[in-house]
């Protein structure tokens, strides 16, 4: 079984090496330069949970994928806003029963990924591992899972199994979620409260429990999440969510979240289209207002002109 | 005439300056101890549109007013929040027609003021004098003005006319406002967008004209007060005061608003209740919601408990 990683920069890289050491047959695949370069001169460096590895996985720049490679499983985890890019190329690589598996934060990427692949063929899932980059070639892994799985539609339930043995094998973790679609939208709430919060406020998550005021700004951007999620037929209860949400901020207290890193530690773009925004836009196609959450989006884009982001 | 300026920081101080110098027997009051002690001390260093003062004018701590002091005209200079207190030590200074007259920042400040005085002798108003402090008894005053008066209620038009030729006396520039409300409102939509956003993204006016998606929070902000102006009879078009907004941006791009300088320079508290605050707690005792608004302030006071502002 040919296994592609569309997309290895930290989280891809860490799933990638969980499997390669398995034995697995994998392929990193990435669209940054730096990254591929590394890895294809001196192999993938990454720290798991403190334990370091150097692995020498196959690597190659998304433009360059060997015209007869063929992947049977292709984990995409790109960051959102490059992920149409990844799947032109990646659809060149594909067979009739490929499986695209998509973990990655944010809302409705399936939308794009069914234009290369039929529905039954995605498996969708949110994954509380997080990684980091620390320089290209050098990246790490943290945490213990779960990887939650799931099929869009019923038909995609075999190919859901199969995704699970891959990651069981590899230490990752899987769970089959019982409510897919609840737990892409209650990872929306993690990610479109702290995420855009710490980077607008530029501080850590536990900084946010630490104000009664950051903590109405937690909850008002949940009350609208949980509003637009039942366009979805998903049913939360918003204090529970946001409880919830206290609950964690606390326990990943010192941490900073990724949009933090990407915009104020390494002046990159953020995912926010894909999180406020797209709340905000699914919202108002189905004429529930989520205002706050398109402010918030549109405030992580001013700051991200500001400083000049790329 | 006795004139006292309550609150005599940056703002007060020039005002109370520009009176003492055409002979007005002018007393400045303030409850910052340093402020106090320095101008009791060393008199007032003020700089006037880049010309040097030094002016020994009468200065009391605002627990400290001799107990026989009596006031024909108050002027109002305190940061928003102290006003109550403020009104607390001038009830006891003022006799059956004095004059209130209120230029701060801020919506229905005139609520506070009506448990001290009637409604016709609060003279209500604009300025676009602006002013700074260098250090305690150090300020400056800068700009052309005008100073736009009005009236709350018709029988007050004589205390107008009063507090009018006053300030034209003082070279302040007045200007009997044509419609007191508007002007009022005018001056939420400068306050409740330039202030909070600058603040919040710690940048200059400018730079809100530089972003795109910054321009699309001023234009935001300014839809939700225009609407919640319409309780005070007030009806702005929102894309009118919108442009007025970002040629205003343009014209004083490189300034740092006063929010922005309390919070950010001083780590002092804010105004932000008495603004965009102000604009959500009236729009929904009138079911006209602002929830941007009301998120904005929440920003705002969850920074102020970030930096710790006293």
């Amino acid at each position: 079984m040919k296994i592609a990683i569309a997309g290895s920069g930290a989280l891809g890289s860490g799933f990638g090496a969980m499997l390669y050491r398995q034995g697995y047959d994998v392929t990193l695949i990435d669209g940054w330069e730096p990254q591929t370069t590394a890895v294809k001169k001196d192999g993938l460096h990454i720290d798991i949970n403190g334990e370091q590895h150097h692995l020498n996985i196959p690597m190659y720049q998304d433009t360059e994928i060997p015209q007869d490679a063929q992947f049977d499983v292709v984990f995409l985890f790109t960051k959102a806003m490059q992920l149409q890019d990844m799947l032109g190329h990646i659809k060149h690589h594909i067979h009739e029963n490929t499986i695209m598996v998509c973990t990655m934060n944010g809302l409705k990427h399936e939308r794009y990924i069914a234009n290369v692949v039929d529905e039954a063929r995605i498996v969708r899932g949110v994954t509380t591992w997080t990684a980091g980059l620390e320089s290209p070639g050098q990246t790490h892994l943290m945490g213990s899972g779960p990887v939650e799985i799931g099929a869009l539609v019923p038909e995609g339930q075999a190919n859901v199994d199969t995704v699970y043995e891959l990651l069981e094998k590899a230490d990752l973790k899987p769970l089959k979620s019982d409510n897919l679609q609840q737990s892409i939208w209650k990872k929306i709430c993690v990610n479109g409260t702290a995420n855009a919060l710490c980077t607008i406020l530029e501080c850590r998550l536990s900084n946010l429990n630490e104000s009664e005021y950051a903590r109405k700004l937690v909850y008002k951007l949940t009350n609208e999440i949980v509003q637009v999620a039942t366009i979805d037929g998903v049913h939360l209860n918003a204090d529970e969510v946001y409880h919830y949400l206290i609950d964690l901020n606390d326990k990943v207290g010192p941490h900073f979240p990724s949009m933090y890193q990407d915009l104020i530690n390494n002046n990159r773009l953020t995912e926010i289209d894909y999180i406020n925004g797209a709340v905000a836009k699914l919202g108002l196609e189905h004429d529930i207002l989520a205002p706050v959450n398109q402010f918030v989006a549109n405030m992580i884009h001013a700051k991200e002109e500001q400083r000049q982001a790329q």
